[in-house]
């Protein structure tokens, strides 16, 4: 069942981002928020939104910037943040997420967008997009705040499985770094593998096995190796991308944000101790304002999943509009520069049949 | 060989604690200087000093809060960062570490305090010291900063070892609770099993496990258990024991230790930025520095060893005077509550042969 909001003024020219209206923590209407304030923001995007048409549609009737750029696509179920992939791949034909990829796999859009259950999202993608050839386990890569010029590391797997094995840790580098390059304009990145220590000798066999199948091709995939790095130097400047299997990095992450959340709160404390400090943070205002800018996890919202023919993006469950935004801007850019066809030819040249696994 | 500087004003109710003075990244003079401030915070603690007496000497002598409360003892050498921990318990019997440990297996010191290599020091004390009975795995706790009301959270492992299966995270979380109880001041610490996903199915097979072993000993052994939890609740407030392998442990305290820095540094930065900014930092300077004094990992530096016929605790490599002091007064709380005959109670009574092994 398909209802059409309004297209007749779509412009041929705008690049389509697939969205899953429902599943996130915030629902539909932190959905069609985020997508109205992109709309705003940039004049060349459109969209097809998944699910219930009884709630989506008197919400974006409401916005006067989606008129003409959002096509409201009826999905009868929600995927629950609680539903366990293996059930949903067979079950979830009617749920928005699974509308939203089939229209990346249709080719109507050009990537999708979903604040739902990873778990499930990353399962739906792989069965209906399928990995690319040369992979065998697709990773979530993110950007994570960082102090180098870029002001921000690509990080991957941070939860697309919870294992990872010294060839599986090899293509990521390969994803990573054409992630890096097309998404942080790095002609050449630096690569490091995550371990509990930078000595060659430490950590667990297959990541000392991932050291030297990375660092054996380094040179032929245009990136620097720097070798083994520690958890520190995930936000710091000694390198542009992690390597770390699915668990690894996902309590990375998340220990992140949370550290950088109660930091935060104590800040906040801080200012508001005493009559001075309170006016203190009346004059610094601005500036804490330019640095919240800097570290608000909202603004970088957005996993991206890499390895499947066609891209995902992931965005937090609990998103709100800005949130939202800020993944539909990573899926707009990712789309417009063509990164999807880039990436699969970087792992086909530098993996040809039997190379690296032997 | 052995020098004792002075010890004719020696109080005989003094906390003895023994100290590597060699092996941390500042030096023997940082050591020194940390052993120097603890003295003047605390008087009923008094120092053994290993290392190079040529060097140590003259800087003991230089301070007078030192004066009879501070015995030198020679080693001629020292374990370096980089030396591999199997190959220093075989050579390592004239280094620094050894000769503190040995301080402490001989009962003439509570409690070892060393800055240099973990791994090292953590193969040399269960050599040494030996594993207590019911402990296959000892394991390394930190306090991490938390919205807890105690200010902080306590995780286990960090780093003694890469693996741990489920009877081990057991009984990290026995002496996890143990170290709670003693350390915080909490009678019923709540704890959680480190996971990607709070949902019962997810994870890693031997977390699984381990998360039903957890909870059925938790009522007998006097804790709650909250189930799986995730990166961001280790400086959260819905739980005060983190359980984990040490892999992941010791990547999340540095990634969490490197977040926290970066934001210190934006946060400067965003009052160095305009005039105004740079008058609210100084009308702000006494919030900012308690604000620094509650997330300071100086100030909570030194992992505990947690399983062994004895206490060790491991300061950071790179601790300062204050760093060192942080972990000497820690190492004297340990001491003198009697820490490690209560954990090793502890244990014992909830692991009667074969229990929980089954």
């Amino acid at each position: 069942m398909t209802a059409q909001t309004d297209h007749s003024e779509a412009k041929a020219t705008r690049t389509r981002i697939s969205v899953d209206a429902m599943g996130g923590d915030e629902g539909p209407a932190a959905v069609v928020a985020g997508c109205s304030l992109s709309a705003t923001l940039n004049d060349d995007i459109s969209f097809i939104l998944h699910g219930d048409e009884a709630q989506l549609a008197p919400l974006v009737a409401r916005r006067k910037e989606l008129t003409g750029r959002c096509e409201v696509r009826h999905a009868t179920d929600v995927v629950e943040m609680d539903d366990k992939p293996s059930q949903v791949v067979r079950t979830g034909k009617d749920t928005s997420m699974w509308s939203a990829i089939e229209s990346v796999r249709s080719g109507e859009a050009s990537v999708a967008v979903s604040c739902g259950n990873t778990g499930a999202l990353m399962a739906m993608s792989m069965i209906r997009l399928r990995k690319l050839p040369g992979v065998n386990r697709p990773a979530i890569a993110v950007l994570y705040p960082s102090a180098n010029p870029q002001g921000f590391n690509v990080m991957l797997d941070v939860g697309a499985d919870i294992r990872a094995d010294a060839d599986d840790l090899l293509r990521f580098a390969l994803m990573g770094t054409s992630y890096a390059r097309n998404g942080l304009d790095l002609p050449r990145p630096r690569v490091g593998l995550l371990n509990v220590g930078t000595e060659e000798h430490k950590g667990r066999s297959e990541l000392r096995e991932a050291y030297d199948l990375i660092r054996d091709c380094h040179e032929d995939a245009g990136f620097e190796f720097v070798g083994f790095v520690e958890g520190g130097d995930i936000s710091g400047d000694s390198v542009d991308v992690i390597v770390t299997d699915g668990f690894t990095g996902n309590v990375a992450i998340k220990t992140g944000e949370g550290t950088a959340s109660l930091i935060g709160d104590r800040l906040r404390e801080a200012f508001e101790y005493s009559p001075l400090s309170r006016l203190a943070s009346l004059l610094a205002y601005t500036s804490l304002m330019r640095l919240r800018r800097k570290i608000d996890p909202r603004r970088v919202n957005g996993g991206v999943f890499l390895g499947l023919n066609g891209t995902v993006v992931k965005s937090h469950g609990s998103a709100d509009a800005t949130g939202v935004s800020a993944a539909i801007k990573l899926a707009a850019q990712l789309a417009e520069s063509k990164f999807n066809d880039k990436l699969a030819a970087r792992v086909a040249a530098t993996l040809p049949d039997g190379e690296a696994t032997g």
